[in-house]
C-alpha cells in the first residue's frame, strides 16, 4: 500500500538539489586535491570492531549493524569515516612521513543526530597524518574555509579551543583526575556554582587549580579571550604550549572571523589532543565543518600517528544554500540520420545539454530550461533560440 | 589484533584508483546530463518491501537487512538501485510523459554474485521512463556504448535479446504456459535433448511450437540470426514485431559489433518486456554493462510506466582498465608570507597540485609526480622545474 514511503529522517535527493550536491563533491574533492590530498574510498560496512575503535569508540549507538553472511560476524554500515581512514593511513598505506588523505562518502545513522538531522550524510573530509605541529592544523583549518568559501557561504566564523588548556590545570592537581568528565560537564554550561561546590567536594584539591577552572568558564568570545587566558590562568607550559598554538594559527589565518571557547570541549574531549575547531555560517542552525587533532588516532589499528582533519556533510551543506540556477538546455528532434547524430555528437562533447524528442515526447524536463533548438538548414543542422 | 582486517570480498579503494573511479563519475554523469538526464540520489537503505518491490523482487537472498531503531521495522541496504529510481518516477516526479533520469551510488550485496566479485559496487546508471518505442531503446543503447567508449574500453560488443520472441511462442500454445521456467532454463543451456524430452511429457503440445523452441536453442551469433529467425520461427505477429525492433536498433547503431541470442533470456526474463542487451569487452570476464526495457516497473508504487534503461559497475570498470597515469604536482616551502599564499593560491586555483612541505616533511607522496616547485624570486614566487 505504502511502497513508496520512506523511513523516518532519510530522503530522495531530487535532480536540482543532486546536482548542486555532485558540484560541491567536485569542487571540494578538486580543492582538496589541489593540495595535495589523496582521494581514498573505504568500504560501506566493515567489522563492527573495526569501525568502532579508536576515535569511533563513541559510535556504537549511532552504528547500523547487521550480520555477514560470508562470515557470521557483525558488520556495521559506518556512521562516521573518519575512523576507516585513519585505519587506512595506519596499516594499509603504512608510510613514514606526512601523508594527506582525503574522501566522501555516504554514512548513516541509527538515529537522527537531532531533531532535523537525517539519517544519511554524504561525509566529505580530508586529513593530514604524521604531523604533529601547528602548521598541519593551520593547513587544515584554511582548507576546512576554502571548502566553505568554494561552496559560495558567506560570513564563515571559526569557532576554536585547544583540549590541552583543561587538560594541563587537570594534570598539575593529582586530586582533580578522577572528576574529570564531571569539570567537563560544568565547564560545557558554564556552570560557575557547580565547579565552586565541586571544589568542596574535592578532598585535598588545590584552591588554584579550582579558581583556574572558574576563570575558564568564562574564557570565551572574541580572539582577545587568549590575551587574558595568559594573565589568569596559572603559568603551566602545557597550558600556554597550547595558547600559543592558538596564537600562532590565528595569525597565519588573517581576514577570518574567530570565537574562542577555552571552556567547551565538545564531543571531542575524549580523544582530541589539539586544536578543535567548528565552522559556523548564518543559514545553518548547527556547525557546517567539525575538524581537529587527534594524535595517537591508529593506536587500535596498529600504528599510532598524529593526525589533523576535518569533515563536513554536503548535503546540510547544499539544503543551506541559495536555490541553484537552472541549466539552459537545447531540444532535437528524434532521428539516427549521419548529420543529425553528428550535430549531437559535437553539441553534448562541448557540454551543451541537448535532449532528443521521442515520439510523442511532448513536455519539458523540470530541471532544464529550453531556450533553443536544433533545426535542419539545408543539409546540415543549427541551433536557433526558441521564440 | 585484526582490527585492519576487512571482510571477503571488500575492499579499501586507494589512491589512484579511487581518482580514477571519480574521474569516470564524472565522465559519465556529465555525459548523461547532455543527454539530458536528470540526476537523482534514493536512499542508501528503506523499508524492505520497497526495495524488493517490482523488479527487485529477485534481490531478496541479495539484500542486507538491519532494523530500523525508529520504527522497528526491517530495513534493507539497497542491492540495486533501479527499483528506487523507478520509484521515484512514478511516485515522486509523478510527470506525465518522458522522464530521464540516471543516478550513481554504493549498493551492497549480502554475498559477492561471483568468485571474482565485489560485494560492494558503484552502481552508475540511466533510465528513460514513460516511452514505450524502440527510439528509447535506441537511445538508452547509443548512451551506454558511449559510456564504455567515454572510459576508454576498446572493442565492446553488444549482445541483444529480446523476450518477446520466446514469450511470444510460449503465448501462442497454452500447452507450454506452465512450463514457461523449465523452458527457459532449457533454452539458457541450449539443451536440444532436453527440449525434444519436454515435448513428449506436455500432453496436447502442438509440434510446431517445440520445434520452434528447438530452433531458438540455435539462434545465436551475428545479426543474420535476425534474418534466420524470420524463415525459421512461425509468423506469429508479436515475434516478428520484436525481430522488428532488433532489426530497427541495429540499423541505428551503425559501427558498433551486435551478438544475438534469441534463446538465453539471462536473469531478467522474469520482468523484462523488451529489447535486453549487455554489453562486454576485452579485460572484463563478465558483462560490463546490461540493460533492457522493463515496461510495467513502478506498478508496485501505484504507477505503471514503460521504462528502458542500463547500468554499470564503476568499479569493475575501473578494474579492467590500464593503470591511470600519474598526475604531477608542485612542492612548495611551509610558510604563511602574503605572496606565498598568493602565489599558492593562484596555482591551485589554476588547477595545479602544489604540495606544501610541513616542517620535518621528506617524502613525497605516491600518488604524484613532484616536478616542479615553488621557490622565491625577489619578492614574490616562481615555479621553476626540479633539477
Amino acid at each position: 500500500m505504502s511502497n513508496w514511503l520512506l523511513p523516518e529522517s532519510l530522503a530522495d535527493i531530487l535532480p536540482a538539489e543532486a546536482r548542486r550536491i555532485e558540484e560541491l563533491r567536485r569542487g571540494l574533492l578538486d580543492l582538496y586535491r589541489t593540495y595535495g590530498f589523496e582521494l581514498v574510498a573505504p568500504p560501506l560496512v566493515e567489522y563492527i570492531e573495526s569501525l568502532l575503535s579508536g576515535t569511533g569508540a563513541d559510535l556504537n549507538l549511532r552504528t547500523c549493524k547487521l550480520i555477514d553472511q560470508v562470515s557470521g560476524r557483525t558488520l556495521g554500515v559506518r556512521a562516521d569515516m573518519t575512523p576507516q581512514v585513519s585505519r587506512i593511513d595506519a596499516h594499509l598505506l603504512n608510510r613514514e612521513g606526512v601523508t594527506r588523505l582525503c574522501y566522501c562518502g555516504t554514512v548513516l545513522h541509527a538515529r537522527p543526530a537531532g531533531l532535523l538531522s537525517d539519517r544519511e550524510l554524504l561525509q566529505i573530509g580530508a586529513e593530514i597524518f604524521g604531523h604533529s605541529g601547528v602548521e598541519a592544523d593551520i593547513e587544515v583549518i584554511e582548507l576546512a574555509l576554502a571548502s566553505v568559501k568554494r561552496a559560495g557561504v558567506q560570513h564563515a566564523r571559526v569557532d576554536l579551543n585547544h583540549p590541552g588548556v583543561l587538560r594541563s590545570i587537570i594534570d598539575s592537581d593529582p586530586a582533580l583526575a578522577d572528576f574529570a568528565d564531571r569539570i567537563h560537564e560544568l565547564l560545557g554550561t558554564k556552570d560557575v556554582p557547580g565547579l565552586t561546590e565541586l571544589g568542596t567536594q574535592i578532598s585535598g584539591v588545590q584552591t588554584g587549580s579550582i579558581q583556574a577552572l572558574i576563570q575558564l568558564a568564562s574564557l570565551y568570545g572574541t580572539t582577545g579571550v587568549i590575551t587574558k587566558a595568559r594573565s589568569v590562568l596559572p603559568a603551566l607550559p602545557a597550558l600556554h604550549a597550547a595558547l600559543d598554538d592558538l596564537d600562532v594559527l590565528i595569525a597565519a589565518l588573517p581576514g577570518h572571523e574567530f570565537s574562542i571557547d577555552l571552556a567547551d570541549m565538545g564531543s571531542g574531549y575524549g580523544y582530541h589532543s589539539g586544536v578543535v575547531f567548528s565552522i559556523y555560517a548564518h543559514g545553518w542552525h548547527d556547525a557546517l565543518v567539525r575538524g581537529g587533532r587527534y594524535d595517537g588516532v591508529g593506536r587500535a589499528f596498529g600504528r599510532s600517528r598524529p593526525a589533523t582533519g576535518f569533515s563536513l556533510d554536503l548535503r546540510k551543506l547544499s539544503s543551506g544554500l541559495p536555490a541553484a540556477p537552472v541549466a539552459k538546455a537545447i531540444r532535437a528532434p528524434w532521428g539516427t540520420d549521419a548529420a543529425l547524430v553528428d550535430a549531437l555528437c559535437k553539441l553534448r562533447a562541448a557540454g551543451e545539454i541537448v535532449v532528443q524528442m521521442l515520439p510523442g515526447q511532448l513536455q519539458w524536463l523540470d530541471e532544464f530550461t529550453v531556450d533553443r533548438e536544433l533545426v535542419p538548414d539545408g543539409g546540415t543542422w543549427k541551433v536557433r533560440a526558441i521564440a
